[in-house]
């Protein structure tokens, strides 16, 4: 049996001030931080240890990773950070706050917007000053891999390449793995994983900085998944990531 | 023309308690980070920037690293964390302080020690609870591999295949290389790097948390090199790690 970890990063500027962030690379709030040193400790005291990290390409979850392997004394795991483990790309919402955003387009709209599986929010234009086309962290990829805007099912496709071509192969080889990243990518990991309907998947929330544990057969298929530490705190927080958007 | 930068962790509480630290893992004081962090920003004001980024195993160096980093905006860089860049193994000598060891043995014994090129400390016993062949770090290696002393023409003999087998080729790619060590995994690449004798070498010392700027040619040998920042307090900084193992 292997054990897989995820965790999403920390509380951040963004989440405080009730934005969409998407691919803006905002900070960890002192809440956030401590999250993430949280994460480590329960880790640590359940006796979890890794061989190898995975994170995104933006802050608050490179700083989550790296606060809750600090809390482990695992600074020095080998870590790849990579793009596809970004946040959903949130197009022209990227910077508006999320109940502002409620009170102009009415809350269907938004739960549309945020949750439904295929219908993304407007594209950002590539001349938008919010647009990560021109960023240094993504120049090696071709244009039209930076997304202008993304629905959850864009962002599957693009999580799941790393999952078959790298993080698969690292547990099948005995590697113990865990993943700090985002909401939605982590989102889409677990509608993989868990083979959720793109219906179901509208409902399902993923709270900040609490290390989630997916047990998984010979085939990697899910046996169970539970969250660290207290229960009934991991389902109050994912019921407030719910509420987010609403005015 | 190539760019190679090379930074010394800051302080350590071992630098800070004037102890012979090597392979024992401890980290920054304040003042090493703020000298990290203000390495970044020395960085980010001349208009440096990378592709990647080198660092050992030891939080001290690869804290420093992101500690730049992040003053830079380059959180997100890859990152390769390596043991063949750890600080030189100081044998027995690891946790004693080195003016009571300089006491203890006189300054000439000690500056054998410390920079005779190819007399190492006395070594750890492999039972010793300051050996790190238990460390999970160093799992993958040979036990042979994990020292239990080192002079530096050990430390140069381990450096090396890292430097010729992962960042030359990376420099040769047109990969801007940042790398963040110690002050004898440092002082093994710029004896390499400046063909310095091994005589020579012993009065080198390399400062913490100043950015040290390599200039090299289309073959990788230097044209010239210097400190970032104020230069009279590099070399300040320089003399006081010279003086270091003195009664």
């Amino acid at each position: 049996m292997y054990k897989l970890v995820l965790i999403r990063h920390g509380e951040s500027t963004w989440n405080l001030a009730n934005r969409f962030t998407g691919w803006t690379d905002v900070d960890l709030t002192p809440t956030g931080v401590a999250q993430a040193t949280q994460a480590g400790q329960l880790l640590k005291d359940g006796g979890y240890d890794f061989d190898i990290a995975y994170t995104s390409v933006l802050t608050r979850a490179i700083r989550t990773l790296d606060l809750a392997l600090d809390a482990m004394g695992r600074r020095w795991l080998p870590t790849v950070k990579h793009w596809r483990l970004n946040e959903r790309h949130y197009g022209a919402l990227q910077g508006l706050n999320k109940a502002e955003t409620a009170k102009e387009y009415g809350d269907a709209q938004v739960l549309v917007w945020r949750r439904s599986y295929d219908t993304p929010p407007p594209p950002l234009a590539p001349t938008d000053p919010r647009s990560e086309r021109g960023d240094p962290r993504y120049a090696k990829l071709a244009p039209e891999e930076v997304p202008l805007t993304e629905c959850l099912k864009d962002t599957v496709a693009r999580v799941l390449p790393l999952w078959s071509e790298s993080i698969a192969p690292a547990i099948r080889s005995g590697k113990r793995v865990v993943i700090a990243a985002h909401g939605n990518s982590i989102r889409a990991l677990v509608k993989y994983l868990d083979g959720i309907s793109d219906q179901d998947i509208v409902e399902l929330n993923i709270p900040n900085g609490i290390p989630l544990v997916y047990e998984l057969d010979d085939n990697l298929r899910p046996i169970r998944h539970y969250y660290l530490g207290d229960a009934q705190a991991a389902q109050a927080a994912a019921a407030a990531v719910a509420s987010q958007g609403k005015t």
